[in-house]
């Protein structure tokens, strides 16, 4: 029986098992260093405390119960032997016949990593709750403290990258102290938060074409958020952040910014990019290794124009669905076709009710595009226990501006558990 | 305007603002050192991976907005001034004309207070979260082991007390192992897990009596679970639990067993229980403080016989309002009448669908005591926004077998965060 190795259980490696889970005659391992499988596209709600870990998450085990030919095991991988076949584990070692690789990606620093502890990165579930125990808890320092500077320095965030995430949180704090918190606090007016939104480049959302990242800039400016493009950040600590001579005194600062792939492609001694990702062939192998597949934001496959194609969940799903199918091929010793991605198009959502789509030639903005961002992600949390629940909860708190979800929980940490 | 200072948001707490929250001319202060008020019932719930914390927790704040009047902040009390009518705290020091302690209670480990880190006690979602990452985890430990003793340890769940709480996650256990987990592993047989329920008295739930207690027993003993009376735990380390000479090997051991009150009675130096608690007058005031009320689990509140009323989520609603109008009376110069405690009954609740309910005359066992149970429960989830939710994701675990939140998140603690 031929052995699959998967490693990682996000988009990719859930594909891939699925497809394979169909082959009885294959005998499949999943190793993941969590139980879960994260739906990753909304887990700024959970940071922005509109929905809980639960409504996201769901155990791989319990996505692939029905395959009996896949076996699942929560470890972390530590070392790969190509010209052994092998996988070393913390919690053992796995032989392979075909060894898939999707472990993801994390936050870079940009070589400072002493960074990370000010400002938390938004990857693991873990992360997410932090957020949201920060973001919370300075809104109950400002309310209790007797210190205007304290205050101030309570009120005020700052959100490192404007790319979608930092666009994402950035909304939906803006969002959270004019609407949902509004009423809650007496000594404070959580309306007048200041919420800034520093980005490197020229613009913000730089994936998008001008004309519709202008139109997301304004949306956040309407709902208080103050962006600052062209700035670098060059030091964050307990203070704050600083902008070039430019000192922001903030209680919270939160990093959408870098993102390097997994620490696990460094052991193949394969050609990487700058991010991290392993290059690979045009049927997701590895040069000289024709049984290790890498996919999601752990590769940098060459799309259009010879650009990489972006770390986006539809791309790690189309993978891993290829890969499953490309290794049954093979052992089939059938022909196929390389990896080809079909692009749907790109989204990012602003606050409660604006976004802005782009497909082919269609452009949405603004409520229409917002709608069109829930229906996609409503309808690809599939496999998960409450798709029903999701849509009722959203349902529910963008009726009454509520967040169900407002809960401090856990201890301050310093450091981050990261996928490695 | 006369200043009330509520610490604590558990039932009594948040029961007293709402009834002080009606009268415009005071100024109610409420300070609790979470932001959230805890569905205590439902926690073990949460530890057994039914449900998330945020379908039984509210923000204190949001609970209380409508009131003008009450404001709330999130610290720690650390010390009463019964006689300047001063409480300190973390984030400032605060006067009152009237003071209401509903601080509620934490574990005892009667001495060994060493015994927290290998044995976590249900107070808080933090405890939650943490027992259901160690009962998770130790199925991941047995299916990926190969050794066959770390797996029989991984396996092997002890339950140190049989109160409601004891049988409540003895019952959750057997039944998530035989149903919800049965068809998830490929290694192990999860119905295999041994689960012991140990309690120092002769039989469990000694609450209630004879026949229910024994009816308890059946149906906990039909789900897998072994029950030890009469049995003395002698120590707690890393390998397990030790019965007198018995060395029971486990990686989970969860505590039910001691309670004692918020170390905050002891700043007033009055009497108290062996259980820390404040011994209170009649109308709930301390002797010789008749501003001073104390209420809730951290109250010893005679009740029939002499015996102190138990600490049960309606002692505590009953009190908080019973306190809100003594304090509405004194302040008229109208009499109140003593504190009178009205008792419903009392139930427990063993699995998924068995439960034993005593109430006056009337015992009820089995499924129809469990949906009496059920019905209660929900009806008291008021204030929150998600009971109709919480009827869904239970009626769908009851339909399908399934736990919604089976998620491993955050790091092995050494030490627990308790009610002070």
């Amino acid at each position: 029986m031929k052995k699959i190795l998967i490693i990682g259980g996000g988009f990719a490696g859930i594909n891939a098992a699925k497809k394979l889970g169909n082959c009885p005659d294959l005998q499949v391992t999943l190793i993941d260093r969590r139980n879960h499988h994260l739906f990753q596209p909304l887990l700024y709600q959970v940071a922005m405390a509109g929905l809980s870990p639960a409504d996201i998450a769901a155990p791989i085990r319990t996505l692939l119960a029905k395959y009996q030919n896949i076996t699942v095991y929560q470890g972390s991988a530590e070392k790969v032997l190509p010209n052994e076949n092998k996988v070393i584990c913390d919690i053992g070692t796995y032989e392979y016949d075909f060894l898939i690789l999707a472990c993801g990606a994390r936050h870079t620093y940009f070589g400072h990593d002493e960074w990370e502890e000010f400002a938390p990165g938004l990857k693991t579930l873990n992360q997410a709750t932090e957020i949201r125990r920060r973001v919370l808890s300075a809104f109950e320092t400002a309310e209790s403290t007797q210190d205007p500077a304290e205050r101030k320095r309570a009120l005020t965030f700052v959100i490192v990258g404007g790319g979608p995430t930092g666009v994402e949180l950035a909304g939906a704090i803006g969002e959270m102290s004019r609407f949902t918190l509004a009423k809650d606090f007496r000594n404070i007016d959580a309306r007048l938060t200041r919420i800034i939104l520093i980005e490197f480049a020229p613009r913000i959302l730089t994936a998008f074409d001008e004309d519709q990242s202008a139109r997301a800039a304004r949306d956040l400016e309407k709902l208080g958020v103050q962006i600052w493009t062209n700035s670098a950040v060059t030091n964050i600590d307990e203070t704050g952040v600083y902008v070039g001579n430019e000192h922001i005194e903030a209680n919270t600062v939160l990093w959408g910014a870098g993102v390097a792939a997994s620490k696990l492609g460094n052991t193949l001694n394969v050609e990487q990019d700058r991010q991290g990702r392993v290059l690979v062939e045009e049927d997701l192998t590895l040069k000289n290794y024709p049984n290790i597949f890498v996919a999601g934001d752990q590769a940098h496959t060459k799309g259009k124009d010879d650009k990489p194609l972006p770390g986006m969940a539809p791309v790690a799903m189309q993978q891993g669905k290829y890969i499953g199918k490309k290794i049954i091929a093979d052992l089939e010793d059938k022909p196929c076709s390389p990896f080809k991605y079909l692009d749907k198009g790109k989204m990012a959502t602003i606050g409660r009710s604006k976004a802005i789509a782009h497909s082919g030639k269609m452009k949405l903005n603004g409520f229409i595009a917002w709608l069109a961002w829930l229906f996609i992600h409503v309808l690809y949390l599939t496999g998960f226990k409450n798709r029903l629940l999701v849509v009722l909860q959203w349902g529910w708190s963008y009726l009454t501006f509520r967040r169900g979800s407002r809960l401090i929980v856990g201890k301050k940490w310093r450091f981050y558990d990261q996928n490695s």
